[in-house]
């Protein structure tokens, strides 16, 4: 059952007992989300507790400072960001059927909690957790600040996708009068990067093939070329790599091709606002967003590579 | 004298016929505030136009879409986000004695103008220039808040550095009520890179060296490996370089060595939060901040890391 922002506000002041769930793989917006709805929730003088069916990255670790744990048979399951059961990993065999209420923001899901507060237009899931403490009217502190700050940031790009909005701002706007060192988070967060990561971004570089007078970026991340760094990255290292192409001055269209299997590729495409990245891969039964989207082809690399190129060529020519 | 946002707003409406100067080697905040300046005194019934010494860069070019070319003899003179008439580069000469009004945000400046509007707290000068519209009761449009927007974002590295305040956040919230692509422009303003800036980049990484357990990661830019990339790079993909040894994971201290003439170094130190890089940079009659500095040390580069070293292994030693 969809209930909304206050409906959410008064159960949680009702029931008892929390434990509260992340997705598997966690990302600062999860995180965010559980360690400050548990701080919000004993700040309310109830019991709560987080989890979570995968290690917490160690640039993360600091949202689960200062919360002081709890021992105490959970009664009330919450799980946030989570946009499917199968999300919840390990723990979805376990929890995944006794979700009492989800709390996300993702446009896409399947529903699979007794009660769902979902608002696809909030960037970050953590806005939704700052709208029930205010609603609780549960006063934050320096240390839910920074876990729904690290929410925000962390879903936006630091505010510079598409999603921001003005509320987005105005909820980071409020956050911002707490205490918490977000120079330093921020460059955790966006800046810093391993030796190996910078390695592998070269060597990305290096390889990487232009079409088009320059208006076309490919890389291929081969299973030889994963494998050769692996030992050198933390495996967070290879995500955000298919952003890589569309970041070189004049490119229109990035194109990461991703080996999967040994005949199976996963395509991303990245468009300036002329070209519409879900157009070119649904040619390829794929889709997704205008300007960022994706889809999966069988065959070896030439092959693959055969059947993208004429119509990302097609794309770019068009707009010539 | 120094005024307040009230007194300046109320003097923009009295007088009339500006021109607005931006600082040489313009960035986004003096453009912003230049151009919003421009469209809010034009949409306040007055005749208003900018300029500045130097050329705009390719990518800042969106800034003066959309305002109005008016042919006028000015009669009244504002410049903005400029510290020193000095900044105004060859305009100074010709302006930098008749500035009616300076409004600015930097902490340390010398007076030029007959009135001063200046707020050091404020993150850009777009902040003030928001306030001022605000209080002269001219509502904004797209293209003003673009430029707005554009100012906050430059002068805070997308509200991550720890100059953003809450006021820049709730500016931002009200700035992002317009309609204005604001994912591109700050892919054109963060993300962007050239390929001649990628492969500077990757031989100043090459080059890095790594001290005291890679807690220290210096680089050296010699004129020679700038002149070597002088052809494939623009002149701004020589700026922000000194931040790139402190991005590797682990880095405490980031240290960047520019040769500015033959015997002569210009040292720029960036610090985590456990090292203080003014009181190094004190050591050689250098300053700063506490977390980025700097100085000038003479010699070969040789006799520079030399006498650098010892200073940066010890407050290194000192955390441990």
């Amino acid at each position: 059952m969809l209930i909304n922002v206050e409906r959410a506000a008064r159960m949680l002041r009702e029931y008892d007992d929390y434990l509260i769930l992340s997705h598997a793989n966690p990302d600062g917006d999860t995180l965010g989300c559980a360690y400050a709805l548990c701080g919000i929730l004993q700040k309310a003088g109830k019991n709560a507790k987080c989890r979570c069916a995968d290690e917490i990255a160690p640039r993360m670790k600091y949202l689960t400072d200062g919360i002081k744990p709890q021992e105490f048979e959970h009664k009330t399951i919450v799980s946030v960001d989570v946009a499917d059961r199968k999300l919840l990993g390990s723990l979805n065999e376990v929890y995944g059927d006794e979700v009492f209420l989800a709390i996300d923001h993702h446009r896409s899901r399947t529903e699979f909690a007794e009660f769902t507060l979902v608002e696809p237009d909030a960037a970050a899931a953590c806005e939704l957790i700052y709208e029930i403490a205010e609603t609780m009217n549960v006063p934050l502190d320096d240390k839910i600040a920074t876990c729904l700050y690290t929410g925000l940031a962390t879903d936006t790009g630091c505010f510079r996708f598409s999603n921001t909005t003005s509320r987005t701002h105005y909820i980071a706007a409020k956050l911002m009068e707490y205490n918490f060192p977000y120079e330093e988070l921020n460059y955790r967060l966006f800046d810093m990067k391993s030796k190996g990561r910078v390695r592998l971004e070269q060597e990305i570089f290096d390889k990487m093939e232009f079409y088009c007078d320059d208006k076309i970026a490919m890389v291929c991340l081969t299973q030889e070329l994963m494998d050769r760094h692996r030992d050198s990255v933390d495996s967070e290292d290879f995500n955000g790599l298919a952003g890589m192409p569309r970041k070189i001055e004049g490119v229109e269209l990035g194109v990461t091709i991703k080996q999967k299997e040994k005949d199976v590729f996963k395509i991303s495409v990245r468009s300036s606002e002329e070209i519409n990245a879900s157009e070119i891969c649904e040619k390829f039964d794929g889709g997704g967003h205008a300007r960022a989207a994706g889809c999966t082809i069988e065959g070896t690399l030439e092959e693959v590579k055969a059947a993208l190129l004429p119509e990302l060529k097609k794309a770019v020519e068009r707009i010539d």
